[in-house]
């Protein structure tokens, strides 16, 4: 059997037995945006490793190098974000054809400087090695959290609410878009949609905000696609969940992307990934307060789309009809790719 | 320009100047075997990652899943051990095609987890997405070392005496035979000089007591070549060396397959890397009394090679002839295959 066979998850559940270790310094190991380590007497250490191979996660006819070095470190800041924790150092390995220009490698890095600065984060190092076949890029992120701001995807209980921090379906429209050229949409839509997927803001304020408060349950960054990442929590917290489709933000933009597919502009925001916002569950009492905190100090409005459930009540999604029909987490997994042909920045914990 | 005119190193010189920043939580950055973090008030945490590409730092024909996976995890604990550290912590990101047999990944894992058991290392996550090339394996390791055991490339003085732990080309002899299989040498000699490429040997234990005694002034492993290793040392040291020809320690078997090659056994032995063994500097007042607590302790014999100059006088190496010729540094680089075609470990920090 091959791995396209099998799919990711259930290789990934493979693997995980065969490395399962019990090991008192690993808090939090494969299962969360970043594993979570013993570290000094208030803090844990946060690893993540992202990836970004040339044409399944970036188009080199799409993104310029200095877009490509700032989203593949940004994709990792993001998940040391999702976890309440502030990125420190990046470890950078670079697979490269021999024919490679320099000056993409040196506006590749200028890109990833420029992201690093603004996260706090220091490059410290890497490997750079020959590639047969095109580029391949390996980003390590460490980070900091102090024990009482780790928020993990495990933590969402029955009566929590669902918030997302941005706007979701953007980045996906925009690569719509890209594949889909001749969809009518209006030109300054277009631009603004495609840089949305080329340029993700990664919400590391707010993030901080929201670990900081003590009022969040749990929190993941919406990179694999809204519904599989709120399936990712639903799993690890071993709880259900109802989604109201009309309190999704969606943005004008994507709603135009959607008309002009004749898709509903639900499946772009449900299924979309790269988005890189936060989606959280914070106890319903504190709702308004963490709402109102963040809209302060951010200018930021923050969006309750669902509730938590006990798990034997499933996953829903409550329409605007008021039907209810399963969610599904139809978001990116590789070997498979669930939701079509597009690069996409899917990724999954091994 | 592409990186195969411009070669390895000056492209790193490139990119540490973009990435140059000052950050007093980083020791060291680029230009050792791992990075060196602010940690607890007695430790620094150590970070490397390596790459392990198909066709390039392996051949799937050549070795098995497991062995892979050992070799994989083993050269970075390489690294960590060559800066007096312990490996504690491995994240692994996989790119793979998918037609790749799910039993080749699972014994991938299983001979990663063997090794790390074997390190006192816990696989704590990682990643795994599709490939449109070949498998492309990155694995980054954090480990920990006391700050008065930390020992960089950067610390050997004139005066001091190099030593090596172990034989120097077996590994790359094992390589040659691979590619010349029409090599006139016994067939035991073929298959353990095979077998020491593709399940290096990391000699952790003889790190830690060569850090631990207080007595070593820097230390690299043997990764790109005996040659370019020394001569690591000295860039970083700002000293240059002089290397006795007749010192080198090269196994008969070495030797033999130097005579199939008509080749001087001392190019294998400075040319060849992925022995993955020790070569470290020692005051040379100490240098017995390490000897000693090194052979009493673990059974092992050290060999001095060489002595270390001021830099102005040059890296020379001394032949049996007793004429001196110049020390030149004939490892791998990538991109420019400097000895040869044959897929190399080759790995340069950036």
């Amino acid at each position: 059997m091959n791995v396209a066979d099998l799919g990711e998850f259930p290789l990934i559940e493979r693997l995980r037995q065969i490395i399962g270790v019990n090991c008192p310094d690993l808090i939090v190991g494969i299962g969360d945006d970043a594993a979570v380590l013993a570290d000094g007497p208030d803090t844990y250490l946060l690893a993540t490793v992202d990836s970004h191979i040339e044409n399944i996660h970036f188009l080199p006819f799409l993104t310029t190098p200095r877009q490509l070095g700032r989203r593949a470190l940004v994709v990792n800041v993001s998940d040391i974000a999702a976890m309440g924790g502030q990125p420190q150092f990046a470890l950078v390995s670079l697979a490269l054809p021999a024919y490679t220009q320099v000056t993409w490698i040196e506006e590749f890095y200028k890109g990833m400087r420029g992201a690093a600065d603004q996260a706090g984060v220091v490059v410290i190092g890497g490997n750079v090695t020959r590639s047969l076949g095109g580029i391949n890029i390996d980003i390590t992120l460490l980070g900091r959290v102090p024990h009482e701001h780790l928020l993990l995807r495990s933590g969402a209980r029955p009566g929590d609410k669902l918030l997302v921090t941005d706007r979701v379906g953007d980045a996906f429209s925009g690569l719509q878009l890209v594949f889909n050229p001749r969809l009518a949409v209006d030109p300054i839509v277009r631009e603004t949609l495609i840089t949305r997927y080329l340029e993700p803001e990664v919400r590391l304020r707010e993030a901080s905000m929201i670990a900081r408060s003590g009022l969040a349950t749990a929190m993941i960054d919406v990179s694999d696609g809204l519904s599989s990442d709120i399936g990712h929590i639903c799993q690890q917290s071993g709880v259900g969940v109802r989604i109201w489709a009309d309190h999704l933000p969606i943005s004008p933009s994507a709603r135009q992307v959607a008309d002009a597919m004749q898709t509903p502009a639900l499946r772009l925001a449900l299924d979309g990934g790269d988005d890189y916002g936060l989606c959280f569950t914070v106890r319903p009492e504190s709702v308004a307060q963490l709402q109102n905190a963040i809209e302060q100090e951010t200018g930021k409005t923050v969006t309750v789309i669902g509730e938590i459930l006990p798990i034997e009540q499933g996953n829903w999604l409550v329409l605007s009809s008021n039907q209810e029909i399963p969610l599904e987490s139809t978001g990116w997994q590789h070997f498979q790719s669930t939701n079509g042909q597009s690069p996409r920045d899917g990724k999954q914990r091994v």
